[in-house]
């Protein structure tokens, strides 16, 4: 590399701003999720094509046959999409002042076809002593919701219990949710990628970039989520400062 | 900002290298796209949840009604996204010794479901004298799909006509693969935002970040994209150095 070469690759280095690095994080998750992503649209676009051609010969009974895998993957690939969307856009905050646990109510609702899928007991332990807190609900429920999926993949088949719990924390003016599945313990590995992009297993709801986003999340909250392992019980934690 | 925290910060800059700035521009050009794929999905998402519903009620003739509008959806969302991550991954070519005029005869013929809903003629000129040359027959088929895919979202409701021309210039050791459609003059700002993502219409066929991928399928290739537009006629036209 010539000299000059040298110098416009470090002045081009200097304009890369904070927004860019953004950007680049952003980028590298999409890479890192572009093998996952394209398999759901191989099957998307699969059954898609199996559904056309049935209905092109009349074949109702081959049509209905299909749809549940059709149906399935379109939903997960629009989690999948939302996710990554959501994190690249970092939307800003719509703040406002709020009962939190009544949006986590909103929130365990929509699990209900998950539920059906997987079975597994779902417990929540919501602090009635919260008082309102400034908040975007959709933002922190969205948060939260990435918590739980990841929860809910963990369990065991049989026996899987999942609980949601809130808190309030009078003394450091914080409140916590927290999320604890009784799955096998997280590996160190696992502990290590879960708020990077990764590849998920076929059959999970969690998407490859739940957790970074969640993090995102409670990162412009002024909070943090952070990961804890103790015999028997996994769990994520988000602490996040009330603010007025 | 502190000397140390300035310091710092000239340093992560400068660690940003070719890679990172790619990844940028991709999470650039996903945060350009976010509007419009979140407009295809919702449209996906809408129209599965009428068919779930359809289905739990068995009104087949409602499935068979909505089908057409999922369907193209699900291909256009698979279309845009594809076009996304291939940009992203930036793949390794793949050379070998081809026929080019055959492999974009196979282009040609996967355009037959657009040209049944948008109707327009298609004008091959493939250079007969066009040698052997050693491309990757995949991306550029890619490249020249996505040149097309252009043109025909151009071409005037009536009387449509795309054409795509090949040619061997031998005194340059290139060749060009020219597609040009006989739709209103491009504006200049359309000339300008070509080659970044932008969003588009919904009928398009074309993804806002097709033609940005052509050209780095050009690129991979040593080669460039370039667009002209002269009284009645727009081109584009990709110029490919011959390698061994």
């Amino acid at each position: 590399m010539s000299e000059v070469e040298l110098l416009e690759s470090i002045e081009q280095s200097a304009q890369m701003d904070e927004k860019d690095r953004h950007y680049a994080k952003a980028g590298k998750a999409l890479r890192e999720l572009s093998h996952a992503l394209k398999n759901i649209l191989q099957m998307v676009g699969g059954a898609t094509e199996v559904i056309d051609y049935a209905f092109q010969l009349k074949q109702m009974d081959k049509v209905e046959k299909s749809w549940p895998i059709l149906s399935q993957n379109v939903k997960r690939m629009k989690k999948n999409l939302m996710d990554i969307l959501d994190y690249t856009k970092k939307q800003n905050l719509e703040k406002c002042s709020c009962n939190l646990n009544e949006e986590l109510k909103r929130v365990l609702n929509s699990l209900k076809s998950v539920a059906q899928v997987k079975k597994f007991k779902l417990q929540a332990q919501l602090d009635a002593g919260l008082p309102e807190v400034n908040i975007d609900p959709e933002r922190i429920g969205l948060m939260t919701l990435n918590m739980l999926l990841n929860a809910i993949d963990q369990v065991p088949e049989e026996g899987g219990m999942v609980t949601i719990q809130t808190r309030y924390i009078a003394s450091e003016s914080q409140f916590e949710i927290s999320v604890s599945d009784n799955g096998d313990p997280y590996t160190p590995e696992f502990q290590k990628q879960i708020f990077t992009p990764h590849e998920t297993h076929k059959q999970r709801f969690s998407t490859g970039i739940g957790m970074m986003l969640a993090q995102q999340i409670a990162n412009q909250h002024e909070g943090v989520i952070s990961v804890h392992c103790s015999a028997g019980q996994n769990s994520l934690s988000a602490i996040i400062p009330i603010k007025d």
